[in-house]
């Protein structure tokens, strides 16, 4: 293919994904395909000779759509939001052409100083304090990471490296095997899967701290657990405070983990991967108060803000905490800009070497829609979450399991689990709309996430009604089942 | 921006990108910038109105292609190639508008099936042995990684468990604390600091195997080390061997070292990065013998076959090996097709939780291309190397560090280090080509990679006469130079 055939074959992309993102609405939300459906509509190997682009084309609707669970599609209430918008897609295009590959400042240094900025940018509209900007000479400084995970992962091993070379700085007698041993990493028991698998992925131990009622972490349970681990001899040295847990989006009280994690020398990150985005609104800002005492801080506008993934936003207040973790120079890499306090190299800053120009996304977005534009759309979707919460609340048949505060409801059917996974089984059966369930201590939850760009009050007033009669058929058949099952476990 | 406008930026974007590579070779291949030149060009924060498209759009050329590498340029022959097609950018563009998360088979099950499969194509390319294909019931398989880095690692934490969890049944009272601090994993001297920094993150030991004289690990070195170190009591559990290393380009021995690692329990990881899309031609598939000895394997078609970055494909021979290392099932992951063998749930086998659609861009690349297609591509880069070769031999002057195999030529002034430093700043200063160094044991030698995809022979005689030219004008200043330093030594 050649330039002029992508100039015509782009411009047919381009007005496919307009025309997909357009009429979304009329498509399944959830796919019924049944797992493996697709090997068999494709050949066992690649072709020999060229394929014309018609024939790939026209395979997109026989072959992609019919597997496809279309997350930007208003009747999607799944998981958390992934962000898309006509900017973003506009930018990564653009990415695409420039095909850079930026693990150093010679690699491409637009790169990586519009990444550098733009970071800066993006923390002030969230108000973080100047020491995790990188301004012209700042210690600090923001990086765009793929995802919550790596950010979790990055700041953890960060935390470990300093850990263990202050440790043997005191005793130098204690081998590094040693310590490794003794080192605790904790979280809030309701936080996202990903800060275990950081831990297990670096060879510590992690210890879950538990949430209270409202499934928050607070200063007290923190530090019941490190003084316990303290008189066994382990070494805490990392916390991940959550803003905005995955199941419930529930929020740890940075003002009294922060103080505490500062004076017992650990580290603490913030994971506040869907929460952040809405921190850029004045009226929610608060919840993120206490950020000051925290170490790095991290969250996803390819989340909540528009802009399409990978977008992870990271910060730190000593970049040097992370590079010690990581710097390894081979000559290949090295460039004679390097040691000027100007140049960062984000290869030491992440797990991967290389990485695309993702900056340009988030430059377009915050751009194009500007502070106003962004926050009205945090506003919409809080909106319609409270909405869908007044519905709930005016049936007395459900129950509200976790204070609304951003975008995440969290209901059920008062009644018992079985009950529930037999309402989201019929829910997610019928296809019309998209839910995932949780777990908030022995409850069986459903979860009902504000997604799509998109999404207004029409389409949460359909997804409740559907709810409410799918609820209505499921109880009309169940309750004697159940008074059945009652009376059994009477007998 | 809404679809309407989106339609036609859209297409003004794809014309834009078009037209940049295109003209690519009427900019100058490395940017004049000083680090830090971007920062004044553009307000200190986000606007809080919206800005226009048009606003947005003339920064590209005002503000960031000033600082941009080309990396696409046909005067680009620095690092290794990143890969560009006009196929893959069409499929980028189509992934952003479905931008859906695939984390797991239900979260879409076409991102995660088309991936399987089309790994299986791309394996059966390269002649890859049967148990690292998915198959209909295989246990191995392939999965997109964003980075060979991200390869290494997860390859390098399966052994890690594995290991753990052998050692720890055959002597249960061993600590796993005690395990980690005897864990040894190696690769070559000639290995990417990737590797390095896979075991700095997995928290375990990793030993350099001395290269032979061509830069090639044999097996005698490999068990030499192997020896001394379980002497000492320690355990190797994994070795990464290179085809195609960094610096030069040279290849392991598969065939002596695989037969070694599984003799010693130790999981043999291949880093193909760069030389693995060779592969598919059959003249040098034989580089890949001794590959059935390996339990992982990985390639990055984001380097030589044409799909944009990111793209690296790796295959294991047992995914249970990689899930076992990190499999972690919080509610809201869980789907009810999960226990079905059919079912891949591809956050198992990544660091990241989250992953684009990016098996799109590899299956429009080989269909579009063929296999003919890319392999003409891998022979035209290869022709080209052994003509830049020829006309280094034909120069007294200079000297071939090491065997030119596939795409990659080592070279320098025959002459001290200062002077091929000296040579290196004087072409990479005219910014007419771009290269970057290598040692190669004490030598500081230059690296010529043919990268880009346009590139032809007129461009590498164009780079070897200017390489020339410079190197005879250096010579003149530098030889009474040098000496006047010889005799200062002899003195």
């Amino acid at each position: 293919m050649d330039a002029a055939e992508f100039r015509k074959r782009g411009k047919e992309m381009v007005d496919y994904v307009a025309d997909y993102l357009e009429k979304i609405d009329k498509r399944q939300v959830f796919p019924d395909v049944e797992p493996g459906y697709l090997r068999p509509l494709i050949p066992d190997c690649a072709p020999q000779d060229p394929e014309s682009f018609e024939d790939v084309f026209k395979d997109i609707e026989k072959i992609i759509m019919p597997g496809v669970t279309h997350w930007h599609s208003p009747y999607f209430f799944a998981y958390f939001p992934a962000a898309s918008s006509f900017p973003a897609l506009l930018a990564d295009i653009l990415c695409g052409g420039i095909g850079c590959v930026g693990f150093s400042w010679a690699a491409s240094p637009a790169c990586t100083e519009l990444e550098t900025v733009v970071l800066d940018w993006l923390g002030k509209m969230i108000n973080l304090p100047e020491e995790f900007l990188a301004g012209k000479d700042g210690q600090g400084g923001g990086v765009i990471q793929g995802s919550a995970s790596e950010a979790t992962l990055v700041s953890l091993l960060a935390a470990r490296t300093k850990t263990i070379r202050r440790v043997q700085s005191e005793k130098p007698e204690v081998t590094e095997a040693e310590i490794m041993g003794r080192l605790v990493a904790y979280a809030s028991d309701q936080a996202h899967s990903s800060v275990e698998r950081a831990a297990l992925i670096s060879g510590v131990k992690i210890k879950s701290v538990p949430s209270d009622e409202r499934f928050t972490v607070c200063g007290s349970a923190l530090k019941k657990v490190l003084e316990e681990d303290k008189a066994a001899g382990l070494i805490p040295f990392f916390f991940c405070a959550t803003l905005g847990t995955t199941p419930c989006c529930s929020f740890d009280k940075l003002l009294e983990l922060g103080p505490l994690c500062n004076r017992e020398n650990i580290w603490m990150h913030i994971d506040a991967a869907y929460a952040g985005s809405a921190f850029i609104c004045p009226e929610f800002r608060h919840l993120l108060n206490g950020v000051e005492f925290a170490d790095s801080f991290n969250f996803n506008p390819h989340k909540w803000l528009l802009v399409n993934f990978d977008c992870s936003a990271m910060w730190v207040k000593k970049r040097s905490d992370l590079i010690g973790a990581f710097k390894l120079e081979p000559l290949y890499l090295q460039h004679h800009h390097q040691e000027s306090g100007l140049v960062t190299d984000y290869r030491h800053w992440q797990i991967p070497l290389g990485r695309r120009f993702r900056s340009l996304k988030l430059w377009f977005v915050l751009r194009m829609y500007g502070v106003t534009g962004l926050q009205e759309h945090i506003r919409k979707h809080v909106r319609l979450s409270h909405q869908f919460e007044r519905l709930v609340l005016q049936d007395e048949r459900f129950e509200i399991c976790a204070e609304v505060i951003l975008g995440l409801v969290c209901f059920r059917l008062k009644g018992s689990n079985e009950l529930n996974k037999a309402l989201l089984k019929t829910i997610n059966d019928a296809k019309k709309i998209h839910l995932v369930p949780c777990h908030l201590r022995e409850k069986f939850v459903l979860r009902f996430a504000i997604c799509s760009r998109t999404v207004e009050c029409a389409h949460v007033q359909f997804a409740w009604q559907h709810i409410s009669q799918l609820a209505t058929e499921l109880l009309e058949t169940w309750e004697p089942n159940q008074q059945q099952q009652q009376e059994q476990e009477q007998c």
